[in-house]
């Protein structure tokens, strides 16, 4: 990953959003698509999450992957920095199952979007297939193991077997 | 919008969802991108939005707009059938407010994505934004209308005076 | 099962409902109701659900039991696309305990009913006992068969002792 | 009405409840289905329920529309008491918004089912569009009817333009 | 507690609820409260439900603590048939954590009134307290347990340390 | 109703709260039961509020109900300190719709009950319902009108007519 | 207000706040409390908001008192950047009444703390008195002020009538 | 922590509550701060809650942090009695999750204001850093240590390395 220009941005909150996130970057090594992980917390480090916005254009990547819980404040305040689509996750937070992360992620005034999916590892999937949906556009590779990966999924249901 | 061919679909489940939509709409159309508008139903007509689903990349759709309140279905079945973005908005519905909307577009199991936006109007006229900043990636038209667009909302902001 | 006509089908979006929908399964067997069990997911199965709705009537069904979590659209889907009566499940989900399932199923717009019950194993067994109700109309072995699980229901309780 | 005999009862548990549940008694007529409408208050006239559940599959109801809202009991408390399928409409309350009314009516416990459907005028109507389904088994008048009901609703969705 | 008229009943609509209700029973026993424990079930047993509620009076006792789960119908229907007071004890439910019980057993339309306390264990107890301050009013025994218990635990609060 | 030694007493935390209360009043007056109303708040007259706590016994109220909204403490904080039972009444507030009101009041910790009613009027009038029927124990007026409401209330359900 | 530096600066994401915060504002001023008032969005201008946080301190702000609706992220990001103490305020959001908003500011992860007031009008004032018990910790006017607002509310609620 | 005088007052409602709280007081020993650690019950000990209230100004406390749980009264009520800033800890229930603990803390009518912070440990370390800016206004040493936390705290996720 380090020595290619990464053309998706998976950043968090902490270290314990990790375990979500890991299954966006699990996805999108899948579909041999750069990227890159970090952690950058809208509260404990907001001047390194304003240059990270300042620079995700220059520096080339597609989409931003942003993952948080509790007030999470990361996806809404990187998509108000760049213009760089930001595609929100909401972790699953302790007290409240990550209803209180999905509500500030999702619920965004008018003007900033942040493009929000589910609620823990199905959102960090979905993240990264969305984020691979958008580059399949300009990348023949990437639509072709969309679609194969789409494929695939249909097989395999097909093919399941109930006890 | 009739001779052009359409670059962004915006369907709804039903005509009471237009008063919400109609904001991406004219969100669309003041960045001067081509799109459609209609009436789609998951429930009643579901036949209809396989088909939609179905030539929405053969058509040029870039991204589908789609709209409903309640057991809101219609943009995860849209997502299941086409390899276009499907951006889901959820329509504030009578007795939930919304919250059943919201729900029933974001929760979506992983494999299949719906990029969700906040519950009525804003969130409509997000997804139009977060439609444009897909083109904008090969548009540079839509692009200069998006950034234009930020740095005058900001302007709007910093001018705006209090009683 | 397999040499008889199923009369109802129980359906569910992934293997992982399964831990569920035996719930229901076992109620038909308990009956001598014939059945079949497949999985059948709205968004990575779109078509192989139309076909199975498409189907269902034809085929001698007499009802359709769908279990699904999270943004759960099975249930509604089927129902779009078959006479049949759908009974839709909700199947608890991780984050959000099944509160997401609920309102996706049960929140259909006027014009497609789901009925629908409660979250998790309470609801599949009552969808059984639903849908016995349903053939119990022509089906004097099911009447049967159904007011004896109530009369013996009623005893177990009034036999019961409190340590 | 009266002089024929009524196939669906639609019962509610006060005065108030009727500006929803006629939605369910107007698409019963539509069909053509004998009916009948009654105020039963599982908490001010259990006795009277108690009754009305008793005779009702006597009476020759073959399904029974409950609409209740609040601490909503009706449903689950015929249910209890009748094998006659029960189907319940969850009441908007004033506070709640219907919330508590649909929980008190779908979380029943495993062994007495209610067939619960969306709050407010949706589920008072698709209460009755299933009540017609199941009657629609023996009934091919009313299968016609349903059959109907539904190319005509998908047919409007197809007509209907967007101002 | 046998050969002794109880004073209290405490009933719940499920063997499962007994972990819950058994901390009522204690608190009476430690207040020297005559009371009986039984099983009544809404759903699956109404007949028995209706006539302990209408023997309830006569047989002496001076409340009724009743303690269910999800749709919880149990204290609302016993109080529509008894005028003796009804205290209801939300059990935590599976899935919705008790928020569906507190609904069903709190949310009574007027004119049915039934005293609800937390969900769980402190409601339990506390319904039983509650109990103990109603016969507290005739029964200078138990006025005096009640007055003891509440400067008791003053006292234990008043004793405690931190680590 | 001043010059008679008050039974019961009604209080609420602010003047906003009358339009719930007086429903209590009402009916309680409707029984012919000597009650005073006051404006007690927790929050801004607590020492006002210890001192109605502290004397309730002893000037003879059996029942002290009690309403409030939001963070609804009053009830708790009269139960806290008063052996007289406390009937707790949440006030439908602007923002949670009374469900902060419900939460504040019902869910009291092991030790110090509050019986709660439901949120707004309904729970106004059947907590002045439920202070009748622990005054019914002793007072065969009251016994008399109680049986009487309840009577009348069936009938006029048994005689309502739907349109 | 302008001539003399102020001490509480109020903000805002938007104009339609005012209408919630002018409450706070006015609340200051009945105190003699110098403040300004700011129009400050955390997604429109997030620079302008940096500046603003960067600056409070220097500027000699004791507090700062952040309102916002929805996705609220202003309060959360003010103190991510000033070590000055900030009072956020849940405005009352159009779907979900302001639980989004009380969400995202509440639940702040550990290490940036905001101080949350109750949703609408209520916290607004509140967070004006707590503005100003900060300051009467070292301005002797304020904590006359406050005392005389404490004693003057308790005598108000002392001297109401009920009708 | 016996000999100085606290500067702090963390107190809790029960001594369950200790697992949450010991983070604030932890936070404050960090730093330097005096503090005392009490179990004062709003409910179980009224009296020695106003006590506490009545001379904690005159006994230096700057600040209380007050955790509690379920219908949480404690910071509330400490707020109606005494002139110090409190500040409060939604302590995470078993059922509702701390959902109840923050509806009672943070919904405060007009008048009494409690600062309120995230359900459970995230809460209480950042009331203690709230606490601690409020003295960082006239103690220079904690302003250093808190400015310190504050450096350390960004310099740890800039360092942070994911797996």
């Amino acid at each position: 990953m380090a020595d290619k220009t990464p053309q998706v941005g998976i950043v968090m909150g902490s270290r314990s959003d990790w375990e979500t996130m890991a299954h966006a970057a699990r996805q999108l090594t899948d579909f041999g698509i750069e990227h890159e992980c970090k952690i950058v917390s809208a509260h404990r480090t907001p001047a390194w999450m304003a240059e990270y916005a300042a620079t995700a254009e220059s520096r080339g990547l597609v989409a931003i992957i942003a993952g948080a819980g509790g007030a999470a404040h990361l996806p809404g305040m990187l998509a108000a920095q760049t213009p760089v689509p930001v595609l929100g996750v909401p972790v699953q937070s302790r007290a409240l199952k990550g209803m209180d992360s999905l509500l500030s992620i999702v619920q965004m005034p008018a003007g900033v979007p942040v493009a929000t999916f589910a609620i823990g590892e199905a959102g960090a999937r979905n993240a990264a297939l969305f984020a691979a949906a958008i580059l399949a556009r300009f990348d023949s590779a990437v639509a072709d193991a969309l679609n194969h990966f789409r494929a695939a999924q249909t097989q395999r249901v097909m093919e399941d077997e109930l006890p």
